[in-house]
């Protein structure tokens, strides 16, 4: 396959020190596209060949050698289509969730992968030392890491740009927290962009990996360069005249929400209790651009540059510069534990952004631990002086540095919410699907959100599946459960196209499956159509559940905490709604194919995938 | 040696992981009384063996295994003789200054070990896998210790009496600090308390030694039980009856010197730049007490009771329990910095109990990269977003946990002030004598503790001589030069024995050299008189000093910042002064019988140290 691809994937083994490139087929790459789909594939393959082995997938062990860690490109990736330089990372399993691990990145280390010389790489094994790996211009290295052991994303970044003297490579890092084998670690990428969710950071820390630096000149090729020149104007006209992607994020990044989720009744406050924070303001998009911002940053080939670089100068918690908070970051860490001090808030997203952590599992486990204290369930000797009271933001940014080093009530925040409700008791208050912490927005505000939480592979997320885009954003009925299992699987089937595609999800607010088949068509050479591309999406959901269902992972674990299926939302625009889950499960499995979360036969031959 | 003594001193050498138990005859304690008089004693002889072997101990790091690190306890340790729990620490090399390495420690560890059998341990070696040692009513075993590496000091310390169930057991411990070879980091006991300068923290994590807990029933057996009862009652009354032992230390606590110092113009603010504090204050004994304190929290058989527990309960950094702030730490993290916070100084302190870090150090080195930064000595890069100005709460509470994880910025303030500075080319700024950060008290106001400080054998130090007792809170007239040599010399001598007997500094706030020897005399049995024992402390402080000779300190190190030398005082009640530090170090010179900071043949013979 000539066109879009580089057709070159590297296979490095780290505990043998060895790497090689491997290719895949044209038929492969259709089914898959690239990213995530072909690291399910790659994913699916290796766990056959375990399970030969008599190896039991679901008792693996996450941070062991054998866990696959793999980054990937797609087609679009590095060409000149809007918004084409982000990557997708996946592991065989997650040290958080214990099933899948996967996470999207923006910044500039995909494209950079791709002018490289590669499609993307899969890591096996575990080096004796902590070892990094470059790849500049199609030569691979591996290279000793011991000095940069301990350095956090910033500086392991800045130092291997000026040792290999590349001012603009691409870096991906794990910090202190990867490295401690945190399991809600990140894999950092251009000191703030994250692969951020499931813990792929402290998977890529058990294999002591430490960075891996990509740099070249190197281009994917178009196989109909004209027509894909005038897509893609036509493309990134679309982007400047739709009102979120060309002016909604642009002028206020992703927290332009706060105000708009908070005034729905869907802003989750004080873990879940209730959706009415009277001073979101204080943390909206707009006072982050008012009073915080020094400009954008936008990611790499980006027409709509929601990313934010800030600054904190007045009031608690100064600081000179920073990127972020996205609008989770900022829900996670200040709503749902209502501090609402944006300083506070930015300050615990630098910690987690250097120490390479995901701040939405960092805060809402905060909250979960908010709330087991509120309840009088942690003994106060377990809190080391700690003042673990809803509001209070000193404890929400003691509690994220001290998640990264194990430090005292730190250890449990790192473990994550399910680890510690259960601990304490209280499992109920642990507000996560499959393990994963959910994002910010309260279902029972917006049905079919519920059900994507409740049927997303990797767990809670928000970014499987994201119908907020019609429900709140859009003109679907938020609060009835009709037509939500429709809506939900073709979000979520959709969505793992982009993801494999690969760019940035948030074209989709301005391009549909049309304008994909616009971009991956000319790109590729192929004659694809929208039906060819929602079919292949569906082909890579159907595929990844395949996998979690290895993990143990079926119907029961389709399912969101209790207290969003049984107490009704105590006040705001979203007042008595709780989530009929069950509706909407029955109606989303016959329109799946599965039985109890599982693929049926006739839908995995029916999808090729047999 | 049946009186006072246990007379059992543990020897163990961690690499082969072997101990033995060893005796000091009589002639020696009698010469060194115990705790840093006989701790000098083992590292001269120590030294000369080395020395022997061809090794240059000057040139030799203090991370190597082959540093030898003592913790000693004397014959007052331990029995109804008030503030008797304490314990000396030393290590013949520190991490921080290349020289000495030397701290003292309140609690119930010293006491601890004597009940548990021992006079004193001495370390040598390291252990392949972190250890702890366990010493229970004359029991020694080396235990592996990999659970408990990365815990704080609150979590070794429980862990361990939990595991041993000894519920009063001493426990003396490092931190992540001392894991971390932090050159800054303390060893810990009962949490809060901390032999704390120097760095001794970094040899004993060099050592791979975790933790040493000890608890047992034994008793020093006193040799004249009658005459002691009585002198402990005397010397009981008398610090009760004292203005500082009886009523300014245990109602307000250490930190009743902030506002006492900070109207004589001597509390050194922004880097001692200047020493008035317009809002001293918020950060005084006074507040502390009114403001944050939960009780008073005495040392074992202290009958002064300084130490503190306290809360914050208001605006920021909210906590529920702590101890402490001491006066120097409130200064250091506080005054110095400029931030006047007494929430953040108490935080802060807390994250260097919990982590095993000198608050001193810390905040002077704080304090010492805050005016870097406002003369624009430190390139932005290096800050990582950190807004570095005097006053800024925020950046010290979080500059402190990242020196114990050598995080961003934090990397240079474990440094300590002296590499920093060199480091940022501006040598000057670093506000240490011999690589150890001075105290809270600018000598331009009192010329005792400038000579004090130039001459202490480890560094910048008010605990080797606190001329401050006579020339503040008494009668000496702080400003002028004269006398201040003997004075300092006496001082000196006077509290080397104290260390050496064990028992807390602050008795000689009350009790002299007569009553030191109304305590050792009936102990040991011994006819000890004042003279006999202020010569034992020259013989000790002249004997460290001809260990430091060896490590290459020598006169041209008996010197002072020179800011304290040249600039005269801007403002306040000591507005214009300097140390004129020659001309008392001439005279101090004289009556120590040295040459160029060297003690002379005669007075070695004289000490009886050939």
């Amino acid at each position: 396959m000539e066109f879009g691809y580089m057709n070159k994937w590297l296979k490095i083994n780290l505990t043998l020190g060895e790497f090689k490139d491997f290719s895949i087929s044209e038929d492969i790459l259709r089914k898959f596209i690239g990213g995530k789909g072909i690291a399910i594939h790659l994913l699916w393959k290796y766990i056959t060949k375990l399970e030969e082995k008599g190896i039991n997938v679901m008792e693996f062990d996450a941070l062991s050698p054998e866990n696959m860690l793999i980054f990937a490109t797609g087609p679009v990736t590095g060409t000149r289509s809007p918004n084409s330089g982000r990557h997708h990372v996946m592991a065989m399993k997650s040290p958080l969730t214990g099933s899948i691990g996967s996470g999207n990145s923006g910044g500039r280390w995909g494209a950079k992968l791709k002018f490289a010389g590669y499609d993307g790489i899969v890591v096996i094994g575990k080096a004796e030392n902590p070892v990094y790996i470059s790849i500049i211009d199609g030569i691979v290295e591996i290279h000793d890491a011991t000095k940069l052991w301990g350095m956090n994303s910033i500086e392991t970044s800045t130092e291997l740009r000026k040792k290999h003297d590349k001012k603009r490579a691409g870096v991906s890092c794990i910090g202190p927290a990867g490295e401690n084998l945190i399991p809600m670690a990140v894999i950092m990428n251009e000191e703030h962009r994250a692969a951020g969710r499931t813990g792929l950071g402290a998977v890529m820390g058990s294999k002591n990996l430490k960075a891996i630096i990509v740099e070249g000149e190197r281009k994917p090729i178009i196989a109909q360069q004209d027509k894909f020149d005038i897509k893609v104007k036509e493309h990134v006209e679309k982007l400047k005249e739709n009102g979120v992607t060309g002016t909604g994020l642009p002028t206020y990044g992703t927290a332009v929400l706060v105000n708009i989720i908070n005034q729905n009744g869907m802003l989750p406050t004080n873990n879940w209790q209730t959706v009415v924070n009277p001073e979101a303001e204080k943390i909206s998009g707009e006072t982050l651009t008012e009073e915080y911002l020094i400009n954008k940053h936008p990611c790499w080939g980006c027409v709509v540059a929601c990313g934010r670089k800030s600054k904190v100068d007045k009031g608690n918690y100064k600081t000179t510069y920073t990127e972020g908070p996205e609008y989770e970051s900022i829900w996670a860490l200040g709503g749902s534990t209502s501090m609402n001090n944006m300083g506070a808030v930015i300050r615990a997203n630098h910690y987690c952004d250097i120490l390479g952590m995901d701040p939405i599992s960092i805060g809402s486990t905060i909250a979960a631990a908010m709330e087991l204290n509120e309840k009088g369930m942690i003994p106060e000797e377990d809190l080391q002086g700690i003042d673990l009271r809803f509001g209070n933001a000193d404890a929400v940014v003691e509690l994220t540095w001290m998640a990264a080093f194990r430090q005292g009530f730190g250890f449990w925040i790192g473990e994550g919410s399910r680890k510690m409700c259960q601990h304490y008791g209280a499992p109920d208050l642990s507000m996560e699907v499959k393990g994963l912490e959910m994002p910010a927005y309260d279902p029972r505000g917006a049905k079919g959100i519920g059900l994507n939480y409740a049927t997303g592979n990797r767990g809670g997320c928000h970014v499987t599946g994201y119908t907020i885009a019609a429900e709140i954003l859009g003109d679907v009925d938020r609060f009835t459960t009709d037509g939500k299992a429709e809506l939900t699987k073709i979000f979520q089937d959709f969505t793992s196209l982009v993801n494999s595609s690969v760019n940035c999800l948030f074209l989709t607010f301005a391009l549909g499956l049309d304008e994909y088949a616009e971009m991956i068509g000319p790109i590729t050479g192929w004659e694809v159509d929208s039906d060819e591309l929602l079919t292949t999406g569906e082909r890579i959901t159907n595929l990844e559940r395949m996998i979690i269902n290895k993990m143990g992972i079926t119907g029961k674990d389709d399912t969101l905490p209790k207290r969003l299926l049984e107490e009704q939302m105590p006040e705001g625009p979203s007042a008595g709604q709780t989530v009929d889950l069950a509706t909407m499960k029955e109606e989303y499995y016959k329109l799946r194919g599965w039985v109890d979360g599982i693929p049926s036969e006739e839908k995995v031959i029916e999808l090729g995938l047999k």
